[in-house]
Order: C-alpha cells, then sequence, then structure tokens
C-alpha cells in the first residue's frame, strides 16, 4: 500500500476507482474537503494533526489529506502493446526524464489531452514516487503507466504495431507543425540532461524540434510534453473531429 | 545585491550582461565550470564548502555555483508601455501566478520564444525568487520584467496602443488555434488556484481554450502558457515568416 497526497490527487484517485483505498487521513484544520468526503463513502477517515500528515510523507505537499491506497497498477511494455487501443490514440514515452515533478506533470498533461499511456524506461526514469503523483494532479489515475525493459525495443514493437514514433529534440531537421500526427503517435521526450538517447532517436519516424526564435534554446521537458500533445490535438480537431470522442 | 543559484541562471546573467556581477562562489568539489569561468573573466571567483552555499540559499537548488550580482531590472508598466517594440511582438501577462516554480517556467518558455516581456500584478505574483530564477533556467535575464500596479489598467493601455489582448481559460469559448494571434499579442495567464480574474477577463479580446479531451480537464499555468506560446510561434511561422527574425 502507499499514500496518495495532496486534494486533486486523492479526488482522482477515488474518482477513477482503479485501484482500493483503504483510508484516509484528513488534518484537523483541513476545510473544503466535502467533494473528498462524499467519494470516500464507505472508507474510514480519520482525523489528525497536520504534523501528524508532514511525518508520513515529508517530501509531498499533502494539502491537509492523505489517502491509503493500493500502488498504482504498472503494466508491462510487452503486456500493454497487445491492448486494443482507440484510433488515433496518443502514447508519451519518456527517454530519462528523471526529476519526479517533470514526470508528474508530464502524467497530468497527458491525462488532459486523453492520452492512452505513458511509457518510460525501467532504469531510466523519476519513480511513481509520492511528489510525481502530487505533481501530476490526479492524472496518474487516468493514464495507463506502462514499464519498458527495454525503451528501444518496446519502441520497435508499437512501430511493427502501426503506430508512429515521433521524438522531440531541439536540433531536430523538422518543425513540429510540419509532420503528420493524426495517426496512432508515440511522442517521445527526452531526459533534462541529455534529451532523447541516439538510439532512440535512430529509430524514430520523425524527429521534430520546437522551433524557438529566442535567446533560451531550450524548454523545460513538461513544457516540450505539453506543445507537443497539444499540436497532436490540435491536428485532429482540424483533420478527424471524429476521433476525439474516442479518445 | 543577490545571490544567483545554478549553471544556467549564472551562465546566462554572465552572458545576457543586464546587470553587474560582484563575486562568483564555486563549491570546491564543482566541474564542469568552464564556460561559467571563461565568462566571469574579471569577477572575483571563490572557491568554497558546498555547504557554505546552502548557508547562504537554503530554498534554492545551486548546483555548486552561485553569482553575487545587482537585482534584476523590474520596470514600471507605464515607463514600460512607451518604449518601442519590434513587429508582431509577444508579452505574457500573468494574472495571479503564485509559484514560484511556475512564474521561472514560465519565464523560460517566454524568453525561449522570443517573448520580449512578462508583466505581474505587484500584489498578486510570485516574487522574482531565487526558486523563481532557478527555474527560469536563465530566461530572467532575457526578457523584460514588469511590473503593473493595476494590471487590468495596464492590458487597457496596451489595448490602446494597438495590442490584441488574450486570456487563456478553460471554459473560454474559442479553442486557442482558432484566433488570430499574428499581431502585436498580450497572453494572459491566470493562477493556479482561481485562473484570470473576471474583470481582466472582461477587457480582453479573445477569450481561449486549450480544448481538452481527457479526464483532467485543466493544465498547469507554465504547461498552458508554453502551450500557447508555441501557437503564436506557429501562427508567426505560417503567416508572417519574416516576423520571427526581428522577434
Amino acid at each position: 500500500m502507499e499514500w496518495v497526497p495532496g486534494r486533486m490527487p486523492v479526488l482522482e484517485c477515488l474518482r477513477a476507482k482503479k485501484r482500493k483505498a483503504y483510508r484516509l487521513k484528513v488534518a484537523r484544520e483541513a476545510t473544503g474537503l466535502d467533494a473528498i468526503r462524499a467519494l470516500a463513502a464507505g472508507i474510514p477517515i480519520e482525523t489528525c494533526a497536520r504534523a501528524e500528515l508532514d511525518r508520513i510523507l515529508p517530501d509531498a505537499v499533502h494539502q491537509g489529506v492523505l489517502l491509503e491506497a493500493d500502488p498504482l497498477p504498472i503494466w508491462r511494455a510487452e503486456t500493454w502493446i497487445e491492448r486494443p487501443v482507440a484510433p488515433a490514440a496518443i502514447l508519451v514515452a519518456l527517454d530519462g526524464v528523471v526529476d519526479p515533478r517533470n514526470f508528474g506533470a508530464i502524467v497530468r498533461s497527458a491525462a488532459a489531452c486523453g492520452v492512452c499511456g505513458v511509457m518510460f524506461a525501467k532504469d531510466r526514469a523519476a519513480p511513481v514516487s509520492p511528489v510525481a503523483v502530487k505533481s501530476a494532479a490526479g492524472g496518474m489515475e487516468h493514464v495507463d503507466l506502462i514499464e519498458a525493459a527495454n525503451l528501444v525495443r518496446a519502441l520497435d514493437t508499437l512501430k511493427k504495431a502501426g503506430w508512429w514514433t515521433a521524438v522531440l529534440e531541439s536540433d531536430a531537421p523538422m518543425p513540429l507543425w510540419e509532420a503528420d500526427l493524426t495517426g496512432h503517435i508515440v511522442l517521445v521526450i527526452g531526459g533534462e540532461e541529455k534529451g532523447v538517447r541516439r538510439l532512440v532517436r535512430a529509430h524514430a519516424d520523425f524527429q521534430l524540434r520546437i522551433p524557438l526564435p529566442g535567446a533560451i534554446d531550450n524548454l523545460n521537458a513538461s513544457v516540450s510534453a505539453g506543445i507537443a500533445l497539444a499540436e497532436c490535438l490540435r491536428q485532429r480537431a482540424l483533420h478527424k473531429p471524429d476521433a476525439l470522442i474516442n479518445s
């Protein structure tokens, strides 16, 4: 079992019902928790001092509420890839995103944009930690979390299954908005330090950049991911308006 | 004087030369600082224990390097508005963004996208703190920081001077990509909790939303800002390719 910290993560955990919840701990002075309490019907609610919540999860911002629940289900890539997906589905793959806040923010954007899953390499990713869960603002409950033992191999399998792979790189040849992103698409986002690995890049169908005219030549990984996801949505709204209904 | 924490912020501070630097403090074991040392020619460099840097700025990630420099120049809105700007200039205005990490991340994206300035209300904004400076990854040195005593009045003055104002709201009527964003544009980004205030919204030319088909109905403020900025760049690349050269 694990602790889910913060109002949005707890609310979405209860709403999504993806995992079993065992008890809710609420700080004595916390207010504005009606929606959470309503969804928590049937789960024991314990009122305690705020300091006790601080002690349970010292690193995460709990906003006066912690939910004890089963761990988030993590798919193995080989298993996940065999599942059916909606038309024009979008998958996000992370290659070396190690900052838990960036990881969480990307999962939040992914969930908002109707992405079906977020894939990450087993040994080159931020853990699904309370800090990441808090940053995802409930998004963790609404996308499939997929762990790849070998990301290059997983991307190859996806390509064979009909997915297009697009890598975002600051020095890539093609502007993001010139690629056709309306098919089944895997968006590969590189890590904070080194971007996408050369081997991953070489296997991609598209190598895309967000053309930046300013003095700073790179964006935060979660901002890049958000921009690429929004471009996928824009192209779908323009060319395949029906696809959005199914996602 | 103030301390600039972290490698990218220090590097860009020295590169931009927007403010005078007085001394560089470097952790004894820090490596990979050649670019910073080269730019710091003429500034005293002090080597010290990492713990001393921790003590000077306990809240910010310093990555083994701190630069003492003049504070960042902050423009008064009335003064800034009278300055000439490039054609198709973009300005970002923040209405109640209080998280210093979001503030910094937005400034980073703004600097990368060639935005001329970031405006914020005097009493409803995150301070230009070391945490914000670190999150901006050097962006603070490359955009004008503009403080408005009254944001509504400043936006009205900008409108009279020929700027278009676009407010981003999750429940706005028009999808982001349906608005013409190729003119002088002010992008108004709302705060983490309450979004853009009603009065600010009522004064805007465009009320735009990023259409989100997923289970989570909102994005992080810095991700929203990045998506809107990228859409401005996309439209400029498509319709006014020359404008980007001047910005």
